[in-house]
């Protein structure tokens, strides 16, 4: 971190999984000199005041980004347009606005409308996260060796930009700038179709007539369980994403259904050379993936297994 | 475990993941007193001969079969029948024969007829595994706290299905009986159709024009990396898996692909009360899973996370 990465005052609108670990992140690297923080739900602001990560909770966004250095909307995004109009009046000059949003081209023109030509405005989205939410669900380590993606606007300030990029880099991401309209595309492939058809699917087996709900959740470990887990992520985030990036997610699922057909043809008509190789493609993407450490090496994620006890 | 689930010897036809581990498991448990194994390929055969983890390894199914009073098939489940056509004449008579096949109609269907009345045929199937395979794969726990499933056919000895049922438990699995019918149909949903549906969407991200394959790589955990580990399973594996319980996985294909045109027509009309109200829902059934002991109730199945580092 260069010290110019260092901010004052930020200011965390939201405090859910993502806006924990910044905070938890931010104070243990000592990026900022103060955190003021504010949340929509009073049982959610009683709560990070308890946790005592933060220096001040207060009320309001108005609140919250008064004199701030470095606010981040950690909010869905359907919400970042309204809090942008509601800050848009208070905001410090020369202050960096940014957000952790899934989908980048809907929150930059919901926000970018309100705001005044006196802040820079630099969208960010950390490509990180679990199936937990709510304030005491983050954790300082979350960010690292993840990418987070900055998309600022053509125009748009370069050493806000380097600001930010450093602030990120200190608690552990590599970061990536590119245009809101590509990560919308990137993303669709990489996480919102993988949630949907993980949501599609754990909701097919609960209603299923000829096996049982519990029968699912007894026999899981065959490969079910693992899309419980992104189908237990945030009910509201998701729904935003979806409606915010539907036109890149419906694209994506096009291609999907067309390969599905395939696969199913195949299938039906015993067709097992198709499958075998098709099997064997999808496995490179995997090493791909390990290789550069953005998944463990270990079998099953690394799942704990017990000890076998001796029998009696 | 009882005495009567203890075996002199234990034939293992095939040494990969499933064979290893039960190699290891029954070794580290004194399940059995020698155990011999054959492998189709003379590397695996060597291999394993390498490793020190069984008695003897020999050069053919026949071989391995002698004298044997456990013989279980751990191979793809369309090798189950050729296999049991060859050791059908040189079985112990007495000796129970299982395999760990991941379908069961097609593998009572393929083997039966061979089996001189003389055996007990006991077919079995842990649900249990990993992304990887081969002879180096197993280990010893991997059946802890995992279901093993008996489909034994009408008529089957009582006593063979409880020493088999012993044998399982002592390394740690739990077992149920159920029939090979309703079998193919639990896992059709919990294991067949999750793996086909991440075999799909691993092939699809692998082909897009928008977005490259190393771009998809990099930004793997915003979800896909979890569809990535299921969809390097084994091919040969799968590819029979597929070919086997062919009306069962097409069924629950069919019911999927209703609910994902249900979850589509949401995200194309902008419905964003039938896509919360559905995320809400499949919250519960990872609840289930990880409340009765089926998955990691730690974040991201307990993924490592390296440690911050202090900033210079």
């Amino acid at each position: 971190m260069t010290n110019a990465s260092h901010f004052k005052r930020l200011a965390l609108i939201g405090f859910g999984l993502i806006g924990g670990s910044i905070a938890r992140a931010a104070r243990a690297q000592g990026l900022v000199s103060e955190i003021v923080t504010t949340a929509r739900s009073e049982k959610t602001r009683a709560r990070v005041a308890e946790l005592g990560i933060v220096d001040r909770v207060v009320e309001t966004n108005v609140e919250a980004v008064a004199d701030a250095d470095l606010v981040i909307l950690c909010i869905p995004v359907g919400a970042c347009g309204p809090v942008a109009q509601d800050i848009a009046g208070h905001l410090k000059p020369g202050a960096i606005i940014s957000d952790v949003g899934s989908v980048k081209g809907a929150v930059v023109k919901d926000m970018a409308p309100h705001l005044p030509k006196t802040v820079h405005f630099v969208p960010a989205h950390p490509v990180a996260g679990t199936e937990h939410s709510g304030p005491d669900s983050g954790f300082p380590e979350l960010f690292i060796d993840r990418w987070c993606i900055l998309t600022p606007p053509e125009g748009t300030d370069a050493d806000a930009v380097e600001r930010l990029r450093g602030f990120w880099a200190a608690m552990g991401a590599k970061v990536e700038v590119m245009t809101p309209e590509h990560h919308d595309l990137v993303l669709a492939i990489t996480s919102h179709l993988p949630h949907l058809i993980a949501y599609t699917i754990v909701g097919t087996a609960d209603e299923l007539a000829q096996v049982t709900s519990s029968e699912v959740i007894k026999f899981s470990a065959g490969g079910f369980r693992d899309f419980t887990r992104i189908a237990a992520s945030d009910p509201i985030m998701w729904r935003d994403v979806f409606l915010a990036n539907k036109d890149a997610v419906l694209e994506m699922l096009g291609t999907f259904n067309e390969d599905l057909s395939k696969l199913t043809r195949a299938i039906r008509r015993g067709d097992g050379e198709a499958l075998f190789d098709h099997f064997t493609r999808t496995r490179a993407i995997r090493r791909g993936i390990v290789s550069i450490g953005q998944d463990s090496a270990a079998p099953d994620f690394g799942r704990p297994h017990p000890q076998l006890k001796k029998p009696d």
